[in-house]
């Protein structure tokens, strides 16, 4: 049904036949470049607050600037106390909602390691002509007559996630301008603590569980496809960590005395590895995959994300991709089995002849919304004990060296689950559509996004189907020195948002 | 023949029939006895010159030091200059000599750590009533009344390897004051560099090539077989290093934005290291154990060495050994690629979640007499080769990373050949008949050591059968801080030596 909905609404886009959606386009970009200057400045500003959730009395100056800044466009705000910095928690409904949206947003930002930034500080937002890393020019802000999309605002926290909060506040003003009324009941919640793993927001939910009752939840936070396309996002893996250590002799021994005779844990490591991954870089686990199946709709998904796979290989660096999925979207729809870190005796300079005493693998296991944490852990654990493995939890004793001839310890986080919204649900559609309409093409749609976000607690307590929607420029440095925003993506979100504010 | 001649040996052993050599250990065992304090004495003189090979002025000072004491036995000694530390070379004949032998011995020491030390010194030796590791006191040398086998003398060098030189001088002396004749004519070498790798010892050659002539060369170095019997060794294997380095991304990769697709560099390594061996360790690659055959001899004389293997195991933490062999003694008879070191991105509290760019591990090939290092960095690189792996020296261009899937870069050392020399070697089994006439007793006879010797090289260049005989205790902490020499073995070894100059 969906899916032909979205096949009328391309058919309709290809004949250039006037779509819904392009009167609000045309309203709120004509706003927005009216409104570039203060936009631009409310922003500077918002970011020139140090944002690094460790400072707590900053990070709460920034949350009361941006709770006033909520009430100044008719939404009623509050901070709500956690044990670590507080939330901002606002809402603004009209008269008779379609639904509640809880959108989600943070802002708290990275760490920053000043010496690293080419700008005296992160936190004093330095605009630049376009991309420091194509030898842009830092100009005087107060004095640039003109904002246009090509510049960039360089500072920490400001595409990482300030500007989608002031992208809201944007699109709400625009609308309000334009008299366009609100289709849904609006939630807000600002998370002071997503860099630093959002540990007040699962509890949170306890104190304050009626503030976020919602139909869906809206993540806006991320970079957009790095085609630059409007991009949704119906989920995102998990990750359980692990350690495996393979014990060898007591201590290293001379590898001329006693190799070909002492066990080697690295080869025992490296050959327990091998029994885990084919050469196509597949889990033999198992049970790994289990459950994992595809709709045709998530197939035609998949098979419309534009990623430019061979030119990414080239700047990546690798001639040939493992062969999970077909493509790098189809892999992500699966869990991995990652060796992020491997570590026995010495290499190199240090490099010592021995048959060391023992030998580490770290591991991430991405999750899928198939594939829960616990049941994960279990199949690993369960594979390596079929492998004749001696299974210990701390290092072994000597009855146990004496007994068993090959003893691993397996070690693991608590894990974060998964979490994905299927792409008929109704909000979730609907947002599809919406953004289809304003933009004229339909948005990527990433079936689950690669990578683990802090939020993926909070959605699997509140029970809220969520969905993110990433808006700015992929380059924005996120999580690295010269963190920055191009102006364009700034002024898309806020029609972006418009569009789901109304939808 | 030589075989049978053991065989008859033995026979006269069981037989309790008086055997040769049993008046020449009487002889020797009283002097010995009746001779203690001099012999001490002069030992502790000279591990009190320090003897790391860095420290020149002192090693001379050693050097000149062993040169008149040789003089003083009716050696012609000399030092033999190099560029680096001078050899002590040292030459006495009888009038009508069965053979040649050349005697090395070594006077430098290993480097110190004196914190790491239980005296304040490591070069003013200590005289302790027993082993330190057992509690035992320290002694006032000057006052010590008696000094009985079990008495240890503690101090740098002094077990690796003054006091074998000091028992040659004491064997001398004793034959003399006997009237016992020396039946060979004797060469001595003192290597001045051999902590260091003897990297004089091979250039020596072209300069003082006649000094060097000789029917057989003796080693004297290292620690006799853990049984506390006598022991000769035909030989010390070689070692080859070599490091691979497998790539995946050129740089690390988020392993959730990539993880499934990217090809990990952790696992391919993992896979490459596996399927070089099976799951008993021995090593798959075609042609590593070729050429490698037994004799009768050989493996009676490897079944004959009384390695407790099940103690071994247990105390070095393992419940079962690799299948090279079906010893540790056969094991060692041939070559091992021993994985000394694995290293890719961080393990532990610095692990992080990414595919790694690169992944290492530091191999080392002991070789045996059959297994030059030309040959097994050949068969390792074909075979590497042969597993779809693209060679390279150095790091991957792009054009290399766009074209192969699997590049890995291999390097090597130079490498040090092995040296065995056959057990029916006229001059071996006349060593090993005249251990067992001494002590009533065949010695351990070990086929080939495990270990490399930096000797090896200098056997290679001079092309001389050479053996190796070790005297001193096996726990003298060789390498280690408090090394140590059983005063019970020093005064053996002057009985052994005494057999070797008269056989």
């Amino acid at each position: 049904m969906r899916k032909l909905a979205l096949a009328a609404f391309f058919l309709a886009v290809a004949l250039a036949a006037p779509a819904p959606g392009q009167d609000l386009r045309a309203t709120v970009e004509a706003w927005v470049e009216a409104n570039r200057r203060p936009l631009v400045e409310e922003l500077v500003e918002a970011v020139s607050i140090p944002s690094v959730a460790a400072d707590s009395a900053n990070i709460r100056r920034k949350a009361e600037f941006l709770a006033r800044a909520l009430e100044r466009r008719g939404f009623a705000a509050e901070l709500l106390e956690t044990d670590g910095n507080p939330l901002v928690f606002a809402e603004r409904a009209p008269e008779d909602p379609v639904r509640t949206l809880l959108l989600y947003f943070h802002y708290d930002g990275q760490p920053v390691d000043p010496a690293r930034w080419r700008q005296e500080d992160p936190f004093q937002p330095l605009l630049r002509d376009g991309r420091l890393a194509d030898g842009a020019n830092a100009l005087d802000f107060a004095a640039a007559r003109d904002l246009p999309p090509d510049h960039r605002i360089y500072a920490r926290s400001v595409a990482d996630d300030t500007a989608p909060i002031l992208a809201l506040l944007g699109a709400v003003e625009a609308l309000d301008a334009a008299g366009v009324g609100l289709s849904s009941r609006i939630k807000v919640v600002l998370d002071g603590e997503e860099e630093a793993g959002s540990p007040s927001l699962v509890p949170a939910i306890a104190r304050y569980r009626d503030r976020f009752a919602a139909d869906a939840m809206l993540i806006l936070d991320g970079p957009l496809h790095q085609s630059g396309r409007p991009t949704v996002s119906f989920g995102a893996r998990g990750i359980l960590t692990l350690e495996l250590v393979v014990f060898g002799p007591r201590a290293p021994l001379h590898s001329g005395h006693y190799g070909n005779w002492a066990p080697n844990p690295a080869v025992r490591l490296a050959q327990l590895i091998a029994s885990m991954k084919d050469a196509d870089g597949r889990v033999t686990i198992p049970g790994f995959y289990d459950g994992i199946e595809f709709t045709a709709a998530d197939r035609e998904a998949l098979e419309a994300v534009p990623d430019d796979l061979p030119a990414m290989m080239r700047s990546l660096g690798f001639a040939a991709a493992d062969r999970v999925g077909d493509s790098l979207q189809e892999a992500i729809q699966f869990p991995s089995l990652n060796v992020r870190g491997l570590q026995s005796a010495w290499v190199g300079a240090e490099a010592r002849t021995i048959v060391p005493a023992t030998a580490t693998a770290a591991l991430d296991v991405r999750l899928v919304a198939e594939t829960p944490a616990e049941t994960m852990y279990a199949r690993v654990r369960d594979f390596i004990a079929s492998q004749g493995w001696h299974l210990v939890e701390r290092d072994p004793t000597d009855a146990e060296r004496a007994e068993h001839s090959r003893i691993a310890r397996l070690t693991r986080s608590a894990g974060t689950n998964a979490f994905r919204t299927p792409l008929d649900h109704p909000v979730a559609a609907r947002v599809v559509e919406a953004l289809g309409e304003v933009w004229g093409e339909l948005p990527v749609r990433k079936r689950t996004s690669g990578g683990t976000v802090p939020i993926s607690p909070f959605v699997e307590a509140l029970g809220v189907p969520a969905l993110m929607v990433p808006t700015v420029n992929h380059d924005n440095n996120q999580h690295s020195p010269n963190e920055n925003l191009r102006l364009g993506h700034f002024y898309d979100s806020i029609v972006t948002i418009a569009a789901i504010l109304t939808m």
